[in-house]
């Protein structure tokens, strides 16, 4: 049977998703939980990587097991040999052609800021800071622009090898207001797309932080996605700001 | 002057607010920047005491310093010298009879409880989990009594040797709703009063929660309350759930 797992992990002490040799990573835990309950090697698919440091509040992955076991024992079985900072939230069975990665249509990041002088301790581990002020009517407008399909060799990783660098971004909010938890200004990006390059949502936010501090302007983000140059965006916001919130999958 | 200090920490990784000797703990660690920073031996005075493992949104806290400092530079200066997970949001000059504990008139917690099944990565280090079905209803309901001025003997440490174990509790809230960033369902219980017996909160707490589950019915609260016997009352929740959100001080 194929199943499709919900899943959540503070990224913090995990060297991201993709499985690795002696590093601990969201992949490697749950292929040896799964491996142990199946009693023999298993593949775990995830919906996309997430690097070093990136959280997730709904990652989602699938496998296929021999064993017959419900959902729930299923999900009960692989949190009862896992740390507390990975949970499955839910299990359910999904036909066989059914992929993480292959069937999913979009996803959805979120990146948080605390604006302001001091890192409240209940953000430090999920959220950047920012202490220098910023223009959020600059940010969103120029945020207008880069929704939309585009080639985003500029706002991605130098060694992204991948074959297109063309996607479509359908969401990017900014959001931001007082957080009661952490007593401090919270600002959120909230970007949906068809695909992501590695550290495309980094780049962006890094960039409209940038503009926000009125280092770069709409012209200068313009010129990055129509000339693929690298320089004209903003530096990569760090990865510890990042969540991966949701995966959307077709009916 | 006399400065005081508005203060978080997350407190997993002390050993709670009174400095004790080769502990790590909140006041150990105020104490040690201050007089660093002083050059001579200061005496760092919270509101009160918050237990091993117990969080603080609000913590207040006052200290004579000879040193003249502004109260931003007095709060970077402290920051610099403290690890993440503890930070002076906060600083002002107030009288110099203001005392951070004898000046305080009341005092509000919130209890946070986790209800599910799963417990979510995002909470585990400030939320207790109760994962069995709760009677909200009942548990608002028997809320209503522990309101207003009682002796607290049943709702605290056995230990506990306050002159006066009488308290009044001005606020005893419970809320709950989905929480989208734990993706559980989330229980606040919010407790204000003129002062708390140690446990206190956590008692009141755990003996709600029993309600809740039906294993305590009001009749068993009502004599908890007149008898003063702990034996009626539920357990003591565990620290993790407890935050300190912030203290009220005369105008």
């Amino acid at each position: 049977m194929n199943f499709r797992l919900l899943l959540q992990y503070d990224g913090t002490d995990f060297h991201g998703w993709q499985m690795q040799d002696g590093l601990r990573t969201v992949q490697g835990e749950l292929t040896r939980v799964l491996t142990l309950l199946e009693g023999r090697e298993v593949t775990v698919h995830g919906s996309g990587r997430t690097d070093s440091g990136v959280h997730a509040e709904g990652q989602v992955a699938t496998v296929h097991l021999e064993r017959e076991i419900s959902p729930s024992k299923l999900r009960n079985a692989i949190n009862g040999n896992l740390k507390p900072d990975l949970r499955v939230l839910f299990v359910d069975i999904v036909t066989d052609d059914f992929h993480a990665r292959y069937s999913a249509v979009s996803k959805t990041y979120c990146y948080r800021v605390v604006h302001g002088q001091v890192m409240s301790p209940f953000w430090v581990r999920y959220a950047h800071q920012e202490s220098r002020a910023l223009d959020f009517a600059s940010m969103k407008h120029c945020a207008r622009f880069l929704i939309g399909e585009h080639d985003w060799t500029a706002f991605s990783a130098a060694q992204s090898n991948a074959e297109s660098r063309v996607r479509t971004v359908t969401q990017l909010e900014i959001q931001h207001g007082w957080d009661s938890r952490g007593c401090c200004d919270l600002v959120e990006f909230t970007v949906s797309a068809n695909g992501f390059l590695r550290y495309m949502v980094r780049s962006i936010v890094g960039t409209l932080l940038a503009v926000g501090r009125g280092e770069i302007d709409e012209a200068a983000i313009k010129r990055a996605l129509d000339t693929s140059d690298r320089e004209l965006a903003g530096p990569t916001a760090p990865a510890p700001g990042l969540t991966l919130m949701s995966v959307q999958y077709e009916e």
